[in-house]
């Protein structure tokens, strides 16, 4: 324990205005989408029948490196941000680091985790243009209860696809949907030709992501007035999420500190990119010295065992094709409770960081990620999300280092959300029954081939 | 939606350092607690067998109205102090109310709720003189929870008998407290002698808390270097609870703005005084007009249909007794899902203020609860406890009066926890399954006979 200050926060009116796109900034910019049929550069124009038409612009700019949040956003923002700053006093001294930890704690939003800087403001454009209904997919249910909660701040309808098996294994993410006021349907579904196609095939079919996303995107397509709206892996739900990094930035200030290294859990790269970009763009404009971890699953290794190629967003293959780090579209994960990171790709900005050397990456297993979790739940009081124990475990191998080293390395992650609706899986852990998923390389490699002539 | 501030929050200088003891303020003291046997006042000493000895002398302290809050403490207060005061414009809106409305958010404690504000004290108390373990007792879990944590924090180990009824249902505040490292025993349990007997008798017993605070207090008394500890009703409870109406008095000067109504739910008292009994003192001293509403569920009314003499607080009538609003230790509450308002009793200080006048009790039906909790939910973006929502049930109540009197009355809540463990009971209350439970006069008039004799 220490009399030093433990929490740092934004007053309103130092809440960042605008969003950071490390696109305009970047060296090397990302490749283009592609349209599948056509193999073409997508255009804006292009999306504007699944997306909100600023969303489509927002997804491709590579210009404006200062895109304004709209004011009813930054007011909506207020409602929780900013998110504290904390310096993990409890977890390095649970340790005995020299290091110091600092933490974002996203885990204060109502909804749980960061994933609400992303769904305020997609439903926002989405009304700006007269939409009225919106549909996603989501797994474990973060993403869709924080849209759930978007949609019913602006009186859009929600349309949410759950994963069946998550929609069966986490009933109160479920609750949390309908308690906003969401229409959540297991998929596959029978409402949807993707779903019934599937369900006639494989009638006790558990459902996945790419499932949940050809079932949302038909919908939206077959509705007047309906969009689609996405959680992660865009460049548009990355430039939201910057606003984490961007506080950070300031709190950091406040601290008197600046980090040698930030960390951020890596499904589709939003929380990752959000709290390390605003950093970044003084390593990249500046030169700062500064380290960046994405911190994946051992069993969804994309960006440590993947390749940069192009491939599909989803296992259907109906989406644009996207030049990026994959294990290949048609890979399936291992059922590991950190379900916000299985998922195939990365997103075309870290796809490019990582291939030119900007950044870095860092498999971890699912037993040493839980390790961390209950360290940094026992030390900081707060119970992490699965996909939050990554990061922390990145942060303590680290912070270890620094032990044998003596360094005081400054250390920031992002806690991306809290754990309390996982419980389940803590209960799996602490009973034995979790393993580590070893992953041979011709497993990898197989799916590779089957998408080398993308 | 506005443009004016949203949230208050403190800086960590600000957070107050002292509890405040309304005892000492109150013209009309609490009639002191009495030995069962001797019926004499029960001292501090009479009290150490059971708690710490600073805890035996906070709960019985008349004379300081400010007790100093140790430095150890005020430190992991920094860990989540202070909790935002909220201004809930959306909730204004969705009920078109000229009324403020603030909230004060104790959901955003890393437990979730304001336990952690008693717990870390308790526990820190006992780590001082040298206890090793501690006990308690847990209904739905939030005080068992804290208090799990708070041990962590101090070193000390936790036994912690839950509700066998509970420890069932709700598994994930089980997993919470067992993350945190404590012993859970679901009660009745074969542990004590307590537990044995109930079990002998009633093999399928569900429990109580009566009978999970017997085997608390049995386990504490039977083994070495270890104390008991409570997480409401007592009076040194609501004394560590202070810290949430004091830090709202600050924040409310920040905001401009002075309360009319505060309001609290109510079980014990402890959340209920925490909030008031600060701006209680003005009323005391200066005769500040402003109204105390305690609201408590309409199956459990021991202060708008119970009567005011002694009884015990456990339904065994192993504890001393106290003078208080009751409804009789052997009343059996409504199986509500408030868990955490389902005690028979109030607290000596509260009682006493009821009697006199200084505040008011209002009584909420089930489905009102529910109802004004998915309101505020959608409005608001964060779930309530079930317990939470009589207090917002009670101050949407006031707002409505507003919109007949056209009156801009500021009214503040008190937040006291979130519901994202209590997801199953918004199920029931979506399926139609949820009812208002009638008390009927007899039934109340039978339990309080049976202690007309106390």
């Amino acid at each position: 324990m220490s009399n030093k200050q433990k929490r740092y926060i934004l007053s309103e009116e130092d809440i960042p205005k605008f969003w950071y796109n490390i696109q305009a900034d970047m060296v090397n910019k990302p490749m283009a989408p592609l349209n599948p049929k056509t193999k073409e550069p997508l255009k804006p124009e292009d999306l504007y029948p699944i997306f909100a038409k600023e969303l489509c612009h927002q997804e491709l700019d590579q210009e404006n490196a200062w895109i304004e949040i709209p004011e009813t956003v930054r007011e909506m923002y207020k409602y929780w941000r900013s998110t504290p700053l904390v310096r993990a006093y409890g977890l390095e001294k649970a340790l005995g680091t020299p290091a110091h930890i600092y933490f974002k704690n996203e885990s204060t939003s109502p909804i749980g985790s960061h994933k609400l800087n992303s769904a305020l403001p997609q439903a926002y454009y989405c009304k700006e243009e007269g939409v009225t209904n919106i549909t996603t997919e989501t797994g474990a249910g973060q993403w869709g209860a924080a849209l759930s909660y978007a949609a019913k701040v602006f009186g859009l309808e929600a349309a949410v696809y759950q994963v069946k098996i998550s929609y069966n294994q986490k009933p109160y993410r479920r609750s949390i949907m309908q308690t906003f006021g969401a229409q959540v349907t297991p998929s596959p579904s029978m409402s949807t030709r993707a779903g019934k196609d599937i369900l006639t095939k494989t009638p006790n079919h558990q459902g996945s992501l790419g499932t949940a996303i050809s079932e949302a995107i038909e919908l939206a397509q077959t509705t007047p007035n309906c969009k689609y709206t996405l959680g992660s892996v865009l460049s548009h739900v990355t430039l939201h999420q910057t606003i984490i990094g961007l506080e950070a930035e300031k709190q950091m200030e406040m601290a008197g500190e600046y980090p040698d290294i930030v960390i951020g859990c890596f499904g589709g790269g939003s929380n990752f990119g959000g709290i390390c970009f605003p950093f970044m763009r003084h390593t990249i404009k500046e030169g700062r010295q500064t380290r960046y971890i994405a911190a994946e699953p051992a069993s969804c290794p994309k960006l440590t065992r993947g390749k940069f190629q192009y491939d599909f967003a989803d296992e259907a293959g109906y989406t644009p094709l996207l030049p990026m780090y994959t294990l290949g579209h048609k890979f399936a994960p291992a059922n590991i409770h950190a379900g916000g990171l299985r998922f195939h790709g990365a997103g075309v900005i870290v796809s490019q960081l990582l291939k030119d050397g900007l950044m870095e990456a860092m498999d971890i297993n699912q037993l040493e990620s839980f390790e961390c979790g209950c360290l940094f739940a026992q030390s900081e009081g707060i119970i992490p999300a699965p996909e939050s124990c990554h990061a922390i475990a990145a942060a303590v191998r680290e912070a270890k280092k620094c032990i044998e080293t003596g360094e005081e390395k400054v250390i920031l992650f992002n806690l991306s959300g809290h754990g309390l609706i996982d419980m389940a899986s803590y209960d799996q852990y602490f009973a034995g029954n979790l393993v580590n998923y070893e992953l041979k390389d011709e497993d990898i490699q197989k799916n590779l081939d089957d998408i080398s002539n993308i």
